[in-house]
């Protein structure tokens, strides 16, 4: 059938989209969400279908953006259009449905298709429900690893050990790869460190490091920066590895599940080349895993999975019932890691935890009492003037120090009601302040805690302040404040933790930020 | 936030889309797929929301045509837009997506989003295939359909008994419900029979009974109809008789699963009144229920949660391993239907099951033999006399005959090659050529098979034609025979079905024809 191009002037998300009139796609015996080929000239290109009964006549085509680039189409043109089979991967999707155990060619073929744009929303989100409902096994879990990697760019260093970090996330503050980076670097192994940007969190670690150098570098000056320093902190997003990773977390988030956790963490460690890795599992009320025992399953998860990609992974369990250090937002928590490298005022659970985790590496390095040689690297300024070098390298101003860094300057300071003990400090409510206040897009805005976890607080005596950069961030924050538990202070823990009077509304979050 | 509105001129399937740039959106904390509140003047709406970074700028904000009829927005108005949390039955599909059951309350309010656009293709993606993982058991079966009722129209008849009977489909030509709803209404019980249009099939009993009259009724004519003649065939999709179903086949089809098989029937019964109901499940290879074990495993669900929802159910487990009759497609059915009530050429295949499937339901009303009634019913010319009189009132000409019904000039008949007898049809096949000649769009297209299974056959001897109204469909379908195993013809069945090669790519369809 030839149609008439109508140019719609609008993207679809990486997606080849088409609209047809319904009664043409009748016509054509073609269903909505069904595909069709659609040619002009030499070039031509599959596309899913939807149908309207208004706004696209008969004997025209609606395309997005996608389709015009790809077939080089102008407004009138006339396209050649035939209905064809869906792809062989939705085939495997519904296998999955049907709870069978999918191959690593099924595999990679629906991740090509999702990286390609050839899966509708409706059958991505269907694949993940159904990897999330069956679960997916050691063996496919090593095929989906695989598929990601073999569908995005990989960083082939030339280096004989390549050793990596990584956390789950969930714990506001978490700055410890600012340490563990420049430790690890000092240290001569080399660590080529990808992070991401916050999704739901107030800060992700590119967020945290972009507050002191660039970090949107493509792999070639990546590779630079890490054949020069032995390390860098740069944003995964551009870099392109395992790039089906954003495609899922985009259909995971709205739906609160994360099937694809392992897959797509090891996936992006395959890729540049990580021989060594440790995973930090942040565990307690308030993180993603709740408990010790959960926590030491994923740890052995990871550690499977590891030794199938050729990876040998050792898992940190970690205290994670409250933020890390006293700092939360990016200028913030760049500051706090920045004074921590120079030996200023280090809050001892961020030491702790960041000598703790290089220290691992390090051991697995073979290099001795790995966490001794971290604490050293890092007493010593080697850290320090490490760090000095990567942000150098990746552009940015080495002489910098922490009163550099700008932070927000509107303001606002809660002061504890009685007098007691901090029993406990609610990590998503911290992190739903910093986030209305402006993180992570107004770097300045975030929180500094003045207590922690069972310092003594008098009445009236300041908890933490909240930064931003706008007043009415900082208006939203401060009013959201009314009603919300963020911080708990007394004597000792009450008994009762809460009433249910009608039926509760269980929400359950998923932090997808890995 | 005050952004401009840009409107996109494309409609989004009933949904409040509105597309945002990702700075906007960023600055807002709202993530592609959340939600967002649009108001103008004193009218609001939530909206789903996706982002771009191109064509919409930092600013504006692009609207659909459902959120610019909402909303009454012209070009250019100033729209108030601020973000808003999901709606609540997003956290009940989060919550079966843990495997938690759902309460009637809980199901009430997806499946009301559902059908007032409120939730987006992955979150309904995912209820779907998290119902087909999980299963649902019998309350919340139960729940489901009382939910499909209350977000639909209901009929509200004022007459003591009413019946109705359904198929779950599957099998080619099977027009029994032409021959069904005439003979139990001349017997004088009570039959508002809706019936959908082909999805993947040749011809749904819409499509058939609109070769012989209007089936595209709004409920008050369909009441007016059955209060005249006891009874109607109408099409379901004016109707508004649980209209949750059609957006949950949308996403169930390209996932060829149907978790909401029952629950879409049975809501549909409940809300025409139904108190008594016979389910025909054609069972065998090439119907949708292979075996006998399984058919009645599916007539047990049927009749519990009938009698959750105060409908007595019996079910026909009844042979699907080839067409009915000898006609496929809407009019070359509705002309063999009228054929059989007329006393001609009735198919003894076709005449059986119409009259097993009346009997059961006239011994369920407690009329003595049930079978005996309605063979006499359509023997004595009652049935024909009553399906003329709902023709006319359903504003068809009650004078029709069989030759009055046209059907396609282009033919193309195919001979079998060798002589024996015929061992199979394969259903899948016959409705693959069947579509492929113009099926259902095309009403005079289909297929007349001249033996069925059991017949002898000489070579050389027609074994079916192919109907089409377009030359280019007749085509298509006499192409698609190449290669194509539609009918077997052998002394004895083979014993080699078929041989493996290479990776099978195992499609097993789920026609979605209810």
């Amino acid at each position: 059938m030839r149609l008439r191009a109508k140019l719609l002037g609008l993207e679809s998300g990486g997606k080849s989209v088409v609209i047809l009139n319904k009664d043409d796609a009748e016509d054509m015996g073609v269903l909505a969400l069904g595909r069709v080929r659609v040619g002009l000239g030499g070039r031509e290109l599959t596309a899913i279908v939807n149908t309207t009964t208004a706004l696209i006549g008969s004997g025209s085509i609606g395309i997005c953006e996608e389709v015009r680039r790809a077939l080089g189409a102008s407004e009138g043109d006339e396209l050649e259009v035939e209905p064809t089979p869906p792809p062989r991967s939705l085939h495997s999707i519904r296998n999955k449905l049907r709870g069978r155990k999918l191959a690593y060619g099924e595999l990679l073929e629906i991740v090509r298709d999702v990286v390609e744009g050839n899966l509708s929303d409706i059958e991505i989100a269907a694949f993940v429900t159904a990897l999330h409902a069956f679960g997916l096994d050691l063996d496919e879990a090593t095929g989906l690893s695989m598929a990601m990697v073999a569908t995005g760019n990989t960083l082939d260093l030339d280096r004989p050990l390549i050793v990596d970090k990584h956390s789950i996330g969930g714990v506001p503050g978490d700055k410890t790869t600012l340490l563990v980076v420049p430790i690890i670097a000092a240290c001569g192994l080399t660590i080529p460190k990808s992070s991401s940007r916050a999704i739901t969190s107030a800060a992700g670690t590119a967020d945290r490091a972009e507050a002191l150098m660039p970090v949107d570098l493509g792999i070639e000056e990546m590779r630079g920066v890490v054949e020069r320093t032995n390390g860098c902190i740069v944003w995964g997003g551009s870099l392109h590895l395992a790039p089906a990773d954003d495609l899922f977390i985009r259909v995971e988030h709205p739906l609160s599940i994360d099937p694809l956790l392992l897959p797509s963490i090891m996936s992006k460690k395959k890729a540049v080349g990580a021989k060594l890795l440790v995973v930090d599992i942040p565990c307690g009320r308030g993180a993603k895993v709740k408990t010790i025992g959960e926590a030491d399953l994923l740890a052995n998860d990871f550690m499977e999975l590891g030794g199938r990609l050729g990876i040998q992974v050792r898992c940190a369990v970690t205290y994670g019932e409250q933020p890390i250090g006293y700092a939360i937002g990016p200028a913030l928590e760049a500051r706090e890691a920045l004074g921590a490298l120079m030996g200023r005022s280090a809050p001892p659970d961020l030491l702790d935890k960041a000598v703790d985790i290089a220290g691992i590496l390090l051991d697995m390095a073979g290099r001795g009492d790995g966490r001794a040689l971290a604490l050293e690297a890092l007493r010593s300024g080697r850290a320090e003037e490490k760090m000095r070098e990567i942000i150098e390298a990746q552009g940015g101003d080495p002489e910098v120090g922490p009163e550099d860094i700008a932070i927000g300057d509107r303001r606002f300071e809660i002061r504890s009601e009685r007098a007691g003990y901090v029993l406990w400090i609610d990590n998503a409510s911290m992190a739903e302040l910093a986030r209305l206040a402006g993180c992570p897009r107004d770097k300045g805005a975030g929180i500094l805690l003045h207590k922690k976890v069972g310092d003594r607080v008098e009445e009236g005596e300041p908890l933490f302040t909240i930064y931003a950069e706008r007043g009415p961030k900082l208006q939203q924050a401060v009013e959201a404040l009314e009603g919300m538990r963020a911080i708990g202070v007394g004597e000792r823990m009450e008994m009762l933790i809460h009433e249910v009077r009608e039926r509760a509304l269980a929400r359950r979050a998923v932090p997808l930020d890995r």
